[in-house]
């Protein structure tokens, strides 16, 4: 696996109390796999992360979402924590990012409560994806066809329900990202 | 305002990070009001709220939620916290409660996050109702009639955005319940 993303560019997306685990393994995975990795959320600076319940600890957020380009990364990856998933999917900067890797066919990764932000960014219709259990109906009723499976690829779309399945995430994201752009699914009308 | 709920008892249910300010402000109210409140959980014993992404107290539940009769309540009251709604949504028996009360048109009260808990009861479809502002599309994909107010009452449903409508929705909540069940809404097929 070693160097398999030499030259890749991939953006991390999280903000406060994004779950720890999800974002340090699949960071040290894309890492040891050759990939140039940004750590980006709403706003610069020390971001807190979630352990569960418990606060962990800080991790540093290198750029603001609205001094990004999306153009400029090969892939994003969407750590969980539901505290983080429920308040990234209400600022309107990060939800259009997410949408343009999703456009454009690029290699996506979001687990546990993270595709709330894809339902948010009118992205999930008609594709087979995972979660943590409890967005299984929200994602039904944006159209997603929900699986209770470790690990869910559809079209550079790689989801899985939580930390349990990170083994299987980040060997599918790697193997994703390695792979590059895909068609691009259908999404919606624009965000109004 | 005092005594008008003499004689009604009322469940509030809730898990783990339940937003403190939104449990404590209707219980004081409701109690105010004359009503006798039962706090009700997945399991009885000390429960851990939330003041935000902070741990606040601790609340006692006396009673678990498998050992109730919804039919001895005359009104719900689901208070919020993104921890708390995500995870209760996740347990049946809860789930079950509260559709109870949605099916008999008994008074519900749900601020914040706990809308949740309602689409996973199938109660939501066609009904105008507000919630924090990141339920909006995944209660609009569930077919309720989003709306951005302090408090929407419809049919004995009382729902508000969060804890800055605690006044308007206590307020609406004593009304509810002094006035009882209402005609139910048609909520969905039973919880398969």
């Amino acid at each position: 696996m070693t160097e398999r993303l030499t030259g890749k560019r991939i953006a991390f997306l999280f903000t406060t109390g994004v779950e720890q685990v999800e974002l340090t393994t699949p960071r040290k995975a894309l890492e040891d796999a050759g990939a140039t990795v940004d750590m980006v959320s709403i706003q610069s600076g020390p971001v807190l992360m979630f352990d569960g319940v418990e606060h962990g600890d800080t991790v540093n957020a290198e750029l603001s979402v609205d001094s990004v380009d999306a153009a400029e990364y090969d892939a994003l990856v969407l750590p969980g924590g539901v505290v983080n998933a429920d308040k990234l999917r209400t600022d309107r900067r990060s939800v259009e990012f997410v949408r343009t890797f999703a456009d454009r066919g690029s290699p996506i990764g979001a687990i546990c409560h993270a595709p709330w932000v894809l339902i948010e960014a009118g992205v999930v219709a008609d594709r087979p994806m995972t979660s943590w259990p409890s967005l299984r109906t929200d994602l039904q009723n944006a159209g997603a066809r929900w699986r209770d499976e470790s690990v869910v690829v559809d079209r550079g779309l790689v989801t899985s329900r939580g930390p349990k399945d990170l083994d299987a995430f980040c060997a599918k994201l790697i193997e994703e990202a390695a792979e590059g752009k895909h068609e691009p699914a259908t999404s919606g009308p624009p965000l109004s």
